[in-house]
């Protein structure tokens, strides 16, 4: 059995739940007979990064600096590599690469490749105004050949309402439902494969909501974090 | 409405379940509206700490110098003050202080003072071997002119089974039923109030399980930690 031996980074707070959310997905999917065997993962719950859906908008500063930053305290608190619990962010990645002397694994990457294993045509993206504004899933799909399918613009403003109210604590059933109802939308529209591209997502959507297959970045991110950071994955 | 300013540092993974409860208690009782209102955190999920216990009973090393680069690391992060989810490892607070210019809240000061609050003669402490063998709770109580009430050696062999098995992700009924039983036996020993005094009683025990007042140590050291950070208390 190995041992972990490198420490995780994690640039979280976007939002709060969802960092919370990633970090239980971490204990609960690493084989870890004894504490010693989990991770150790340094968590900067940094709240205080400005809003990325009002940056889109022209409403505010760009959270690049502040991401940056981040990325650079965790490093000198001892992380080997860094990861961001959060998709829209990522639209940030070259400065918070610039930032730092270790590794950053990017949840769009390991995302995608997830979803090019199950070698589907057309895939549904559930993310966020500013996510889908940069473009990130969309770039990477259609560069692993793959096309990306989208909500119609009313339903895109259902989801936006429905991550918001996510991250302020709404995660009951109504939540549950309504995201139910817009990953469908995106199979009925073709999609062999939706991916959950907000870390809000997975915490009020499963795979047994939806017909055909669902790749949570949230996961794909949780396996390839405990795999590169040395320790083991729980059957 | 107040927004929190300090950031703060969590010396964690003592252990990694302790660690994500008291996270998840800090954002269920902090009064944020919108993500930004949050507090700030940054944990150190830190799993390379040596056993407390193990060290206890002259079987490994000292535990203080692995928490006192923790806490260093937390404050080069940007951390404006320190708290740590374990009671036992208080036992190496000295250690801790010595390493970082920025302040230490104490949860065994804190849930004291909670405690104190209540008048009581005689206290019940659940705490591990290692948090009692440094006498941490039996000192402070003694200071504030309350009676410590211990468990019998056999109970107390019951309740370090107890833990390691809630360490290791055991946290369901049978786990709560041996916990309710201990706590009610320093109620029967005289405890007009009960310290859940290790961060991970709290996982599997709540008031509503004893006759008498539970303080728990993690509660405490929540909502001090929501109001020195300068955060809103939800009601």
């Amino acid at each position: 059995m190995a041992e972990a031996t490198r420490t995780v980074g994690v640039i979280g707070g976007l939002g709060p739940l969802a960092t919370l959310d990633f970090f239980e997905r971490v204990l609960k999917r690493t084989r870890a007979p004894r504490e010693q065997d989990h991770l150790r993962l340094i968590i900067d719950n940094n709240t205080k990064v400005p809003d990325r859906n009002a940056h889109m908008r022209g409403d505010g500063p760009s959270p690049g600096p502040s991401l940056a930053a981040s990325a650079l305290g965790l490093q000198k608190a001892g992380a080997d590599f860094i990861v961001m619990a959060c998709n829209t962010t990522h639209a940030w990645e070259a400065e918070i690469r610039a930032a730092v002397s270790v590794p950053f694994l990017s949840i769009i990457d390991v995302t995608v490749d997830a979803v090019a294993d199950l070698r589907p045509e057309a895939v549904g993206v559930l993310a966020v105004d500013a996510c889908l504004g940069h473009k990130l899933y969309q770039n990477a799909l259609e560069k692993a050949g793959i096309k990306p399918i989208l909500l119609s613009a009313d339903s895109q403003r259902s989801f936006m309402d429905l991550i918001y109210r996510i991250k302020s604590g709404d995660t009951g059933e109504v939540a549950r439902r309504g995201m139910t109802t817009l990953a469908r939308k995106l199979e009925a529209q073709g999609a062999e494969v939706i991916i959950a591209g907000c870390t809000e997502i997975p915490i009020v959507l499963t795979a047994d909501d939806i017909e055909g297959e669902l790749i949570s970045s949230t996961d794909v991110l949780v396996e390839r974090t405990i795999v590169f950071a040395g320790g083991d994955l729980k059957a």
